[in-house]
Protein backbone atom coordinates (compact mmCIF):
# COMPACT_ATOMS: atom_id res chain seq x y z
CA UNK A 1 0.00 0.00 0.00
CA UNK A 2 1.41 3.53 -1.01
CA UNK A 3 2.18 5.85 2.06
CA UNK A 4 -0.40 8.21 0.11
CA UNK A 5 -3.11 5.70 0.23
CA UNK A 6 -5.14 8.04 3.25
CA UNK A 7 -4.31 11.07 1.28
CA UNK A 8 -7.04 13.21 0.78
CA UNK A 9 -6.93 17.14 -0.80
CA UNK A 10 -9.33 19.28 0.92
CA UNK A 11 -10.23 21.83 -2.16
CA UNK A 12 -10.17 24.36 0.24
CA UNK A 13 -6.12 24.09 0.36
CA UNK A 14 -5.78 25.39 -3.34
CA UNK A 15 -8.13 28.18 -3.39
CA UNK A 16 -7.53 29.05 -6.97
CA UNK A 17 -8.44 25.74 -8.85
CA UNK A 18 -11.75 24.97 -10.10
CA UNK A 19 -13.14 20.91 -9.45
CA UNK A 20 -11.21 20.09 -12.65
CA UNK A 21 -8.05 22.07 -11.62
CA UNK A 22 -8.37 20.27 -8.51
CA UNK A 23 -8.95 16.93 -9.71
CA UNK A 24 -6.21 17.11 -12.10
CA UNK A 25 -3.92 18.17 -9.96
CA UNK A 26 -5.09 15.42 -7.30
CA UNK A 27 -4.40 12.86 -10.16
CA UNK A 28 -1.06 14.18 -11.40
CA UNK A 29 0.34 14.00 -7.73
CA UNK A 30 -0.95 10.49 -6.52
CA UNK A 31 -2.83 11.59 -4.41
CA UNK A 32 -5.89 9.66 -3.91
CA UNK A 33 -8.92 11.13 -2.54
CA UNK A 34 -10.19 14.66 -2.64
CA UNK A 35 -12.86 16.83 -0.52
CA UNK A 36 -14.81 19.00 -2.14
CA UNK A 37 -16.59 22.32 -1.38
CA UNK A 38 -20.86 22.78 -2.68
CA UNK A 39 -19.96 26.36 -4.07
CA UNK A 40 -17.10 24.97 -5.96
CA UNK A 41 -18.68 22.12 -7.15
CA UNK A 42 -21.67 24.05 -8.36
CA UNK A 43 -19.45 26.22 -10.24
CA UNK A 44 -18.15 23.76 -12.15
CA UNK A 45 -21.89 21.58 -12.26
CA UNK A 46 -22.72 19.12 -9.97
CA UNK A 47 -23.04 16.41 -12.91
CA UNK A 48 -19.73 17.45 -14.75
CA UNK A 49 -17.82 17.29 -11.29
CA UNK A 50 -19.39 13.47 -10.50
CA UNK A 51 -18.38 12.71 -13.73
CA UNK A 52 -14.59 14.34 -13.19
CA UNK A 53 -13.95 12.56 -10.48
CA UNK A 54 -15.26 9.42 -12.01
CA UNK A 55 -12.98 9.86 -15.36
CA UNK A 56 -9.85 10.81 -13.08
CA UNK A 57 -10.05 7.51 -10.75
CA UNK A 58 -9.70 9.80 -7.75
CA UNK A 59 -12.18 9.23 -4.41
CA UNK A 60 -14.05 11.75 -2.65
CA UNK A 61 -13.86 11.94 0.98
CA UNK A 62 -16.32 14.28 1.91
CA UNK A 63 -18.42 16.87 1.07
CA UNK A 64 -18.21 20.54 2.91
CA UNK A 65 -20.49 21.16 3.85
CA UNK A 66 -24.06 21.15 5.87
CA UNK A 67 -24.83 22.73 9.03
CA UNK A 68 -25.75 26.43 10.30
CA UNK A 69 -29.13 25.22 11.82
CA UNK A 70 -29.79 27.59 14.46
CA UNK A 71 -32.10 30.39 13.39
CA UNK A 72 -34.54 32.34 14.98
CA UNK A 73 -37.94 31.41 13.58
CA UNK A 74 -38.89 27.64 12.72
CA UNK A 75 -39.97 28.93 8.90
CA UNK A 76 -35.75 29.88 8.63
CA UNK A 77 -34.33 26.87 10.58
CA UNK A 78 -37.01 24.72 7.80
CA UNK A 79 -34.78 26.73 5.49
CA UNK A 80 -31.65 25.46 6.30
CA UNK A 81 -33.28 22.10 7.17
CA UNK A 82 -34.21 22.07 3.54
CA UNK A 83 -30.68 22.89 2.23
CA UNK A 84 -29.02 20.48 4.37
CA UNK A 85 -31.31 17.49 2.79
CA UNK A 86 -30.33 19.21 -0.78
CA UNK A 87 -26.62 18.79 0.21
CA UNK A 88 -27.71 15.55 0.87
CA UNK A 89 -28.40 14.92 -3.02
CA UNK A 90 -25.25 16.58 -3.13
CA UNK A 91 -22.70 14.51 -1.82
CA UNK A 92 -24.67 11.07 -3.06
CA UNK A 93 -24.51 12.72 -6.58
CA UNK A 94 -21.00 13.76 -6.36
CA UNK A 95 -20.39 10.17 -5.06
CA UNK A 96 -18.90 10.41 -1.54
CA UNK A 97 -20.78 9.30 1.92
CA UNK A 98 -19.37 11.81 4.23
CA UNK A 99 -21.54 15.67 4.22
CA UNK A 100 -19.48 17.21 7.11
CA UNK A 101 -21.55 19.46 9.03
CA UNK A 102 -20.13 23.11 10.51
CA UNK A 103 -23.18 23.46 13.32
CA UNK A 104 -23.87 27.08 13.42
CA UNK A 105 -23.68 29.69 16.00
CA UNK A 106 -26.22 31.69 17.82
CA UNK A 107 -28.92 33.37 16.02
CA UNK A 108 -28.79 36.93 14.92
CA UNK A 109 -28.70 38.94 18.20
CA UNK A 110 -29.25 35.81 20.56
CA UNK A 111 -27.27 34.64 23.89
CA UNK A 112 -29.32 31.85 24.00
CA UNK A 113 -26.32 28.86 23.53
CA UNK A 114 -28.42 26.03 25.05
CA UNK A 115 -31.29 27.06 22.48
CA UNK A 116 -28.66 27.23 19.76
CA UNK A 117 -28.05 23.59 20.80
CA UNK A 118 -31.22 22.16 20.72
CA UNK A 119 -31.85 23.34 17.03
CA UNK A 120 -28.54 22.19 16.38
CA UNK A 121 -29.75 18.62 17.52
CA UNK A 122 -33.22 18.66 16.42
CA UNK A 123 -32.01 20.25 12.59
CA UNK A 124 -30.15 16.88 12.51
CA UNK A 125 -32.56 14.52 13.97
CA UNK A 126 -34.56 15.76 11.09
CA UNK A 127 -32.08 14.73 8.23
CA UNK A 128 -31.57 11.50 9.33
CA UNK A 129 -33.84 9.89 7.65
CA UNK A 130 -33.28 11.43 4.37
CA UNK A 131 -29.59 10.79 4.76
CA UNK A 132 -30.25 7.30 5.74
CA UNK A 133 -32.69 7.49 1.81
CA UNK A 134 -29.22 8.69 0.54
CA UNK A 135 -26.63 6.88 2.10
CA UNK A 136 -25.06 9.43 3.26
CA UNK A 137 -23.75 10.44 6.83
CA UNK A 138 -24.11 13.57 8.59
CA UNK A 139 -20.47 14.27 9.69
CA UNK A 140 -20.61 16.81 13.01
CA UNK A 141 -17.68 18.69 13.47
CA UNK A 142 -17.07 20.15 16.80
CA UNK A 143 -15.02 23.39 15.91
CA UNK A 144 -12.64 25.59 17.53
CA UNK A 145 -14.36 27.28 20.81
CA UNK A 146 -13.68 30.76 19.60
CA UNK A 147 -15.78 29.91 16.92
CA UNK A 148 -18.68 28.96 19.08
CA UNK A 149 -20.62 32.68 18.86
CA UNK A 150 -20.84 32.51 14.74
CA UNK A 151 -19.77 29.39 13.33
CA UNK A 152 -20.68 26.37 15.75
CA UNK A 153 -22.17 26.28 19.38
CA UNK A 154 -20.48 22.59 19.24
CA UNK A 155 -16.86 22.97 20.23
CA UNK A 156 -15.73 20.28 21.85
CA UNK A 157 -15.57 16.31 20.55
CA UNK A 158 -17.05 15.76 24.01
CA UNK A 159 -20.57 17.56 22.28
CA UNK A 160 -20.23 15.82 18.81
CA UNK A 161 -19.76 12.46 20.80
CA UNK A 162 -23.03 13.57 23.25
CA UNK A 163 -25.13 14.69 20.38
CA UNK A 164 -23.83 11.07 18.14
CA UNK A 165 -25.13 8.71 20.85
CA UNK A 166 -28.49 10.63 21.77
CA UNK A 167 -29.31 10.67 18.24
CA UNK A 168 -28.08 7.03 17.73
CA UNK A 169 -27.87 6.44 13.97
CA UNK A 170 -25.87 4.68 11.64
CA UNK A 171 -26.43 8.27 9.28
CA UNK A 172 -24.76 10.55 12.03
CA UNK A 173 -20.98 10.76 12.48
CA UNK A 174 -18.37 13.20 13.58
CA UNK A 175 -15.43 14.49 11.65
CA UNK A 176 -12.06 15.03 13.86
CA UNK A 177 -10.27 18.03 12.92
CA UNK A 178 -6.86 18.67 14.86
CA UNK A 179 -7.21 22.47 14.54
CA UNK A 180 -10.16 22.31 16.46
CA UNK A 181 -9.83 19.72 18.90
CA UNK A 182 -5.38 19.94 19.89
CA UNK A 183 -5.88 22.21 23.00
CA UNK A 184 -8.48 19.96 24.79
CA UNK A 185 -7.65 17.98 27.61
CA UNK A 186 -9.61 15.07 27.18
CA UNK A 187 -9.10 14.71 23.23
CA UNK A 188 -7.26 11.17 23.74
CA UNK A 189 -10.45 9.52 26.02
CA UNK A 190 -13.10 11.49 23.60
CA UNK A 191 -10.94 9.93 20.08
CA UNK A 192 -11.44 6.56 21.44
CA UNK A 193 -15.05 7.25 22.71
CA UNK A 194 -16.23 8.22 18.90
CA UNK A 195 -14.55 4.91 17.68
CA UNK A 196 -17.94 4.14 16.33
CA UNK A 197 -18.68 7.42 14.82
CA UNK A 198 -15.51 8.81 13.16
CA UNK A 199 -15.91 8.93 9.60
CA UNK A 200 -13.20 11.63 8.79
CA UNK A 201 -10.24 13.15 10.12
CA UNK A 202 -8.53 16.51 9.07
CA UNK A 203 -5.45 17.50 9.83
CA UNK A 204 -3.30 21.21 9.25
CA UNK A 205 -1.28 22.83 12.25
CA UNK A 206 -1.34 25.83 14.77
CA UNK A 207 0.97 28.44 14.25
CA UNK A 208 1.79 30.91 16.73
CA UNK A 209 1.19 33.77 16.54
CA UNK A 210 -2.12 32.72 14.61
CA UNK A 211 -2.44 34.81 11.80
CA UNK A 212 -5.92 34.90 11.53
CA UNK A 213 -8.94 32.76 13.43
CA UNK A 214 -10.42 31.65 10.39
CA UNK A 215 -7.89 31.65 7.35
CA UNK A 216 -4.45 31.86 9.54
CA UNK A 217 -3.88 27.70 9.60
CA UNK A 218 -0.65 26.30 9.57
CA UNK A 219 0.81 23.52 7.02
CA UNK A 220 1.31 20.24 9.02
CA UNK A 221 4.59 20.65 11.06
CA UNK A 222 5.22 24.54 10.44
CA UNK A 223 3.11 24.74 14.11
CA UNK A 224 2.90 23.05 17.78
CA UNK A 225 0.39 20.21 17.30
CA UNK A 226 1.50 16.98 18.06
CA UNK A 227 0.05 14.88 14.97
CA UNK A 228 1.55 11.84 14.65
CA UNK A 229 -0.08 11.36 18.54
CA UNK A 230 -3.55 12.47 17.40
CA UNK A 231 -3.14 10.20 14.36
CA UNK A 232 -2.08 7.28 16.13
CA UNK A 233 -5.37 8.31 18.88
CA UNK A 234 -7.68 7.85 15.54
CA UNK A 235 -5.72 5.14 14.54
CA UNK A 236 -5.82 2.73 17.34
CA UNK A 237 -9.55 3.85 17.59
CA UNK A 238 -10.46 2.39 14.32
CA UNK A 239 -10.66 4.83 11.84
CA UNK A 240 -8.95 3.51 8.86
CA UNK A 241 -10.64 6.25 6.15
CA UNK A 242 -9.02 9.13 4.63
CA UNK A 243 -7.06 11.81 5.77
CA UNK A 244 -7.93 15.02 4.80
CA UNK A 245 -5.55 18.27 4.30
CA UNK A 246 -7.61 21.04 5.13
CA UNK A 247 -5.22 24.47 5.55
CA UNK A 248 -7.04 27.68 5.26
CA UNK A 249 -4.74 30.31 4.84
CA UNK A 250 -4.13 33.02 2.51
CA UNK A 251 -0.71 32.80 2.01
CA UNK A 252 -0.40 28.74 1.04
CA UNK A 253 -3.34 29.88 -0.69
CA UNK A 254 -1.22 32.04 -3.20
CA UNK A 255 1.20 29.40 -4.08
CA UNK A 256 0.60 27.10 -7.37
CA UNK A 257 -1.82 24.58 -6.29
CA UNK A 258 1.07 21.93 -7.59
CA UNK A 259 3.48 23.16 -4.99
CA UNK A 260 1.32 23.05 -2.26
CA UNK A 261 0.28 20.00 -3.21
CA UNK A 262 4.07 18.58 -3.02
CA UNK A 263 4.51 20.23 0.32
CA UNK A 264 1.76 18.71 1.72
CA UNK A 265 2.65 15.04 0.33
CA UNK A 266 6.21 15.47 1.90
CA UNK A 267 4.40 17.14 5.23
CA UNK A 268 1.93 14.32 5.83
CA UNK A 269 4.26 11.55 5.77
CA UNK A 270 6.71 13.49 8.04
CA UNK A 271 4.64 14.51 10.13
CA UNK A 272 1.29 13.10 10.24
CA UNK A 273 2.31 9.31 9.49
CA UNK A 274 5.91 8.94 10.42
CA UNK B 1 -25.64 47.18 50.66
CA UNK B 2 -24.44 49.29 47.40
CA UNK B 3 -25.41 47.58 44.01
CA UNK B 4 -21.58 48.76 43.67
CA UNK B 5 -20.58 46.26 46.78
CA UNK B 6 -18.53 43.54 44.83
CA UNK B 7 -17.37 45.70 41.56
CA UNK B 8 -13.88 45.90 41.11
CA UNK B 9 -12.34 47.55 38.28
CA UNK B 10 -9.35 45.82 37.25
CA UNK B 11 -6.28 47.69 35.95
CA UNK B 12 -5.97 47.21 32.59
CA UNK B 13 -9.11 47.67 31.52
CA UNK B 14 -7.72 51.82 31.65
CA UNK B 15 -4.47 51.04 30.62
CA UNK B 16 -3.96 54.80 30.86
CA UNK B 17 -4.22 55.38 34.64
CA UNK B 18 -0.93 54.67 36.99
CA UNK B 19 -1.96 52.97 39.98
CA UNK B 20 -2.56 56.29 41.77
CA UNK B 21 -4.88 57.04 38.96
CA UNK B 22 -6.88 53.68 38.97
CA UNK B 23 -7.09 54.07 42.64
CA UNK B 24 -8.80 57.84 42.80
CA UNK B 25 -10.72 57.07 40.07
CA UNK B 26 -12.44 53.96 41.99
CA UNK B 27 -12.65 56.28 45.28
CA UNK B 28 -14.53 59.13 43.10
CA UNK B 29 -16.61 56.74 41.25
CA UNK B 30 -17.24 54.95 44.26
CA UNK B 31 -16.17 51.27 42.99
CA UNK B 32 -14.80 49.63 45.85
CA UNK B 33 -12.78 47.15 44.38
CA UNK B 34 -9.57 47.19 42.23
CA UNK B 35 -7.54 44.13 40.62
CA UNK B 36 -3.71 45.65 40.04
CA UNK B 37 -1.12 44.51 37.94
CA UNK B 38 2.37 43.80 38.84
CA UNK B 39 4.34 45.64 36.37
CA UNK B 40 1.56 49.15 36.72
CA UNK B 41 2.36 48.52 40.86
CA UNK B 42 6.24 48.37 40.12
CA UNK B 43 6.10 51.71 38.39
CA UNK B 44 4.58 53.22 41.54
CA UNK B 45 6.36 51.56 44.08
CA UNK B 46 4.90 48.73 45.76
CA UNK B 47 5.22 50.03 49.39
CA UNK B 48 3.55 53.63 48.00
CA UNK B 49 0.88 51.58 45.89
CA UNK B 50 -0.03 49.63 49.15
CA UNK B 51 0.08 53.22 50.83
CA UNK B 52 -2.61 54.71 48.16
CA UNK B 53 -4.91 52.05 48.17
CA UNK B 54 -4.89 52.07 51.60
CA UNK B 55 -5.78 55.55 52.28
CA UNK B 56 -8.08 55.32 49.84
CA UNK B 57 -10.30 52.91 51.41
CA UNK B 58 -10.39 51.28 47.84
CA UNK B 59 -9.89 47.05 48.21
CA UNK B 60 -7.53 45.01 46.50
CA UNK B 61 -9.47 42.26 44.87
CA UNK B 62 -6.49 40.24 42.98
CA UNK B 63 -2.98 40.93 41.77
CA UNK B 64 -2.26 40.02 38.02
CA UNK B 65 -0.43 37.76 37.45
CA UNK B 66 1.90 35.22 38.29
CA UNK B 67 2.26 31.62 36.44
CA UNK B 68 4.06 30.91 33.06
CA UNK B 69 5.61 28.14 34.42
CA UNK B 70 6.78 26.08 31.76
CA UNK B 71 10.30 25.96 30.41
CA UNK B 72 12.91 24.26 28.70
CA UNK B 73 15.05 23.43 31.64
CA UNK B 74 14.79 22.54 35.23
CA UNK B 75 16.76 25.78 36.14
CA UNK B 76 14.45 28.25 33.67
CA UNK B 77 11.22 26.76 35.36
CA UNK B 78 12.89 27.34 38.79
CA UNK B 79 13.21 30.91 38.06
CA UNK B 80 9.59 31.16 36.81
CA UNK B 81 8.41 29.66 40.60
CA UNK B 82 11.09 32.10 42.27
CA UNK B 83 9.15 35.14 40.35
CA UNK B 84 5.98 33.40 41.14
CA UNK B 85 7.15 33.38 44.85
CA UNK B 86 8.07 37.76 44.42
CA UNK B 87 4.35 37.75 43.03
CA UNK B 88 2.99 36.37 46.17
CA UNK B 89 5.14 38.65 48.52
CA UNK B 90 3.89 41.91 46.75
CA UNK B 91 0.68 40.35 47.03
CA UNK B 92 0.60 40.31 50.60
CA UNK B 93 2.42 43.65 50.82
CA UNK B 94 -0.65 45.15 48.55
CA UNK B 95 -3.15 43.78 50.47
CA UNK B 96 -4.74 40.98 48.35
CA UNK B 97 -4.54 37.55 49.52
CA UNK B 98 -5.60 36.42 45.36
CA UNK B 99 -2.63 36.04 42.98
CA UNK B 100 -4.08 35.05 39.38
CA UNK B 101 -1.89 33.07 37.36
CA UNK B 102 -1.90 32.65 34.06
CA UNK B 103 -0.60 29.27 33.73
CA UNK B 104 1.73 29.54 30.23
CA UNK B 105 1.72 27.65 27.21
CA UNK B 106 4.10 25.56 25.53
CA UNK B 107 8.12 25.91 25.92
CA UNK B 108 9.30 26.85 22.96
CA UNK B 109 9.84 24.46 20.37
CA UNK B 110 7.92 22.36 22.51
CA UNK B 111 4.48 20.23 20.91
CA UNK B 112 4.37 18.24 24.38
CA UNK B 113 0.91 19.49 25.90
CA UNK B 114 1.16 16.90 28.53
CA UNK B 115 4.77 17.74 29.64
CA UNK B 116 3.77 21.59 29.90
CA UNK B 117 0.56 20.44 31.87
CA UNK B 118 2.78 18.71 34.21
CA UNK B 119 5.18 21.49 34.65
CA UNK B 120 2.33 23.94 35.38
CA UNK B 121 0.92 21.58 38.15
CA UNK B 122 4.49 21.22 39.80
CA UNK B 123 4.79 24.52 39.65
CA UNK B 124 1.71 25.50 41.56
CA UNK B 125 2.28 22.74 44.22
CA UNK B 126 5.78 23.81 44.79
CA UNK B 127 4.90 27.58 45.49
CA UNK B 128 1.95 26.26 47.93
CA UNK B 129 4.24 26.44 51.57
CA UNK B 130 5.37 30.16 50.47
CA UNK B 131 2.04 30.82 49.47
CA UNK B 132 0.29 29.86 52.66
CA UNK B 133 3.01 31.40 54.73
CA UNK B 134 2.31 34.37 53.02
CA UNK B 135 -1.81 34.09 53.41
CA UNK B 136 -2.12 34.44 49.16
CA UNK B 137 -4.13 32.10 47.39
CA UNK B 138 -2.65 30.28 44.08
CA UNK B 139 -5.41 31.41 41.72
CA UNK B 140 -5.55 29.27 38.36
CA UNK B 141 -7.06 31.41 35.84
CA UNK B 142 -8.51 28.76 32.58
CA UNK B 143 -7.93 30.84 29.71
CA UNK B 144 -9.58 30.57 26.27
CA UNK B 145 -8.50 27.26 24.32
CA UNK B 146 -7.08 29.56 21.78
CA UNK B 147 -4.55 30.37 24.07
CA UNK B 148 -3.23 27.30 24.55
CA UNK B 149 -0.27 27.29 22.52
CA UNK B 150 1.41 30.30 23.87
CA UNK B 151 -0.61 31.48 27.14
CA UNK B 152 -2.24 28.68 29.27
CA UNK B 153 -2.16 24.90 28.59
CA UNK B 154 -4.54 25.01 31.50
CA UNK B 155 -7.98 25.69 29.09
CA UNK B 156 -10.85 24.79 30.78
CA UNK B 157 -12.44 24.81 34.21
CA UNK B 158 -12.64 21.30 34.15
CA UNK B 159 -8.90 21.18 33.87
CA UNK B 160 -8.61 23.80 36.67
CA UNK B 161 -10.73 22.11 39.12
CA UNK B 162 -8.70 19.02 38.03
CA UNK B 163 -5.78 20.29 39.18
CA UNK B 164 -6.94 22.25 42.56
CA UNK B 165 -8.76 18.61 43.69
CA UNK B 166 -5.32 17.32 42.82
CA UNK B 167 -3.41 19.89 45.07
CA UNK B 168 -6.23 19.97 47.59
CA UNK B 169 -4.60 23.24 49.51
CA UNK B 170 -6.41 26.08 50.86
CA UNK B 171 -3.83 28.38 49.04
CA UNK B 172 -4.74 27.04 45.61
CA UNK B 173 -8.25 28.20 44.08
CA UNK B 174 -9.21 29.58 40.69
CA UNK B 175 -10.42 32.65 38.84
CA UNK B 176 -13.28 32.24 36.71
CA UNK B 177 -13.29 34.97 33.68
CA UNK B 178 -16.87 34.52 31.59
CA UNK B 179 -14.64 35.65 28.39
CA UNK B 180 -12.27 31.92 28.72
CA UNK B 181 -15.62 29.66 29.46
CA UNK B 182 -18.58 31.00 28.10
CA UNK B 183 -18.42 28.23 25.50
CA UNK B 184 -18.02 25.42 27.39
CA UNK B 185 -21.51 23.37 27.44
CA UNK B 186 -19.97 22.39 31.27
CA UNK B 187 -19.25 25.63 32.69
CA UNK B 188 -22.40 25.68 34.76
CA UNK B 189 -21.69 22.11 36.33
CA UNK B 190 -18.18 22.95 36.60
CA UNK B 191 -19.10 26.14 38.44
CA UNK B 192 -20.42 23.97 40.71
CA UNK B 193 -17.80 22.17 40.78
CA UNK B 194 -15.62 25.10 41.63
CA UNK B 195 -17.49 26.25 44.83
CA UNK B 196 -14.79 25.42 47.27
CA UNK B 197 -11.79 26.91 45.07
CA UNK B 198 -13.46 29.79 43.42
CA UNK B 199 -11.90 33.21 44.66
CA UNK B 200 -12.41 35.43 42.07
CA UNK B 201 -15.11 36.12 38.88
CA UNK B 202 -14.63 38.50 36.37
CA UNK B 203 -16.56 40.19 33.80
CA UNK B 204 -16.35 41.40 30.13
CA UNK B 205 -17.75 40.32 26.90
CA UNK B 206 -17.43 38.49 23.52
CA UNK B 207 -17.89 40.25 20.44
CA UNK B 208 -18.10 39.08 17.13
CA UNK B 209 -16.51 39.24 14.79
CA UNK B 210 -13.52 39.21 16.90
CA UNK B 211 -11.04 42.26 16.60
CA UNK B 212 -8.13 40.61 18.16
CA UNK B 213 -8.01 37.50 20.08
CA UNK B 214 -5.63 39.18 23.22
CA UNK B 215 -7.08 42.91 23.19
CA UNK B 216 -10.50 42.51 21.71
CA UNK B 217 -12.71 41.59 24.79
CA UNK B 218 -16.03 43.73 24.49
CA UNK B 219 -17.88 45.61 27.03
CA UNK B 220 -21.00 43.89 29.32
CA UNK B 221 -24.14 44.01 27.02
CA UNK B 222 -22.13 44.45 23.77
CA UNK B 223 -21.04 40.99 23.01
CA UNK B 224 -22.93 37.57 23.38
CA UNK B 225 -21.87 35.93 26.94
CA UNK B 226 -24.98 35.16 28.75
CA UNK B 227 -23.25 37.10 31.70
CA UNK B 228 -26.17 37.33 34.14
CA UNK B 229 -26.59 33.62 33.93
CA UNK B 230 -23.02 32.71 34.98
CA UNK B 231 -23.29 35.50 37.83
CA UNK B 232 -25.75 33.82 39.01
CA UNK B 233 -24.23 29.89 38.52
CA UNK B 234 -21.39 31.42 40.46
CA UNK B 235 -23.43 33.00 43.19
CA UNK B 236 -25.22 29.53 43.76
CA UNK B 237 -21.99 28.12 44.17
CA UNK B 238 -21.46 30.23 47.11
CA UNK B 239 -19.03 32.75 45.37
CA UNK B 240 -20.00 36.26 47.35
CA UNK B 241 -16.19 38.28 46.48
CA UNK B 242 -15.79 40.46 43.85
CA UNK B 243 -16.48 40.38 40.59
CA UNK B 244 -13.68 42.01 38.76
CA UNK B 245 -14.29 43.97 35.32
CA UNK B 246 -11.61 42.67 33.16
CA UNK B 247 -11.69 44.43 29.52
CA UNK B 248 -8.27 44.48 27.13
CA UNK B 249 -9.53 46.70 24.37
CA UNK B 250 -7.59 48.78 22.84
CA UNK B 251 -10.82 51.01 21.48
CA UNK B 252 -12.21 51.36 25.40
CA UNK B 253 -8.40 51.59 26.53
CA UNK B 254 -8.21 55.14 24.55
CA UNK B 255 -11.19 56.29 26.09
CA UNK B 256 -11.34 59.16 29.35
CA UNK B 257 -10.62 56.65 32.35
CA UNK B 258 -13.39 58.41 33.93
CA UNK B 259 -16.11 57.63 30.83
CA UNK B 260 -14.73 53.71 31.15
CA UNK B 261 -15.87 53.49 34.61
CA UNK B 262 -18.66 55.18 34.30
CA UNK B 263 -19.82 53.16 31.20
CA UNK B 264 -19.03 49.87 32.84
CA UNK B 265 -20.68 50.67 36.57
CA UNK B 266 -23.83 51.11 34.06
CA UNK B 267 -23.05 47.89 32.33
CA UNK B 268 -22.47 46.20 35.46
CA UNK B 269 -25.82 46.46 37.06
CA UNK B 270 -27.80 46.26 33.61
CA UNK B 271 -25.54 43.31 32.18
CA UNK B 272 -24.70 41.31 34.99
CA UNK B 273 -26.13 42.05 38.27
CA UNK B 274 -30.13 42.19 36.72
Amino acid sequence: VSALARLSLNQATVPSWTVREAVDGCARAGVPWIGLWRDRVAAQGLVESARLVRDAGVRVSSLCRGGFFPAPSAAERQVRIDDNARALDEAAEIGTDVLVLVCGGLPEGSRDLAGARRMVEDGIAALVPHAAARGVRLAIEPLHPMFAADRSVVTTLTHANDIAERIASPSVGLVIDVYHVWWDPTVEAQIERAAPHTVGFHVNDWIVPLPDLLRGRGMMGDGCIELRRLREAVDRAGYAGPIEVEIFNDAIGALPGDDVVALLKERYVAEVLS
